[in-house]
């Protein structure tokens, strides 16, 4: 469930815009700020199966738009990538400080 | 045009998965193939009109779903800022080669 729930809140920050905005506060109180289907639905002045109706139908429409557009599999890629830059980046900066260090040592010798 | 043109081949290319099979046919035949208006409605035994006003919708649609998840505007960026981080890359292995040939310099010294 909690794997489900930040799929769902990153599809949704990817998607969002395309979502009309009903669907937009239904997903945005359910999945953002952890409101329940009956909470929803008094808010709304709907019933709580409207509100699920709607917000399952929206889950469906993120899915479909992921396996158009994958915006969310590369959006994991790219940040894999960069990680992985990152970190070499990282290894060299730390091995340029140990050919510093060696330069120094080199400079003190008569 | 030129420019349209290429601005469209790259809307195309972001948003094609999110159009119907019809507006993907036309839309690849004129802005790939560089077939005309009078040849795609031939080719689909519609009238000239119906492939243009088809065209021009599809168009508004692409600049639309661009408008919403600026996927052509966010490519460009990327493409910028990797092209800067090769450039930094290309200097600095240049500047790695000139490190190289110093050393090799010093160890020739008695």
């Amino acid at each position: 469930m909690l794997e489900k729930t930040t799929r769902m809140n990153y599809l949704y920050d990817f998607y969002q815009s395309l979502l009309t905005p009903k669907q937009r506060s239904y997903m945005s109180l359910y999945y953002l700020d952890d409101f329940s289907l009956g909470e929803i639905a008094d808010e709304y002045d709907v019933s709580r199966q409207a509100v699920y109706d709607n917000i399952k139908r929206t889950e469906a429409m993120l899915e479909e738009y992921e396996e158009k557009l994958l915006l969310f599999q590369k959006f994991q890629k790219r940040s894999k990538l960069i990680s992985s830059l990152k970190e070499i980046l990282n290894e060299n900066s730390e091995k340029n400080m140990e050919i510093f260090s060696a330069l120094a040592e080199l400079e003190k010798l008569d």
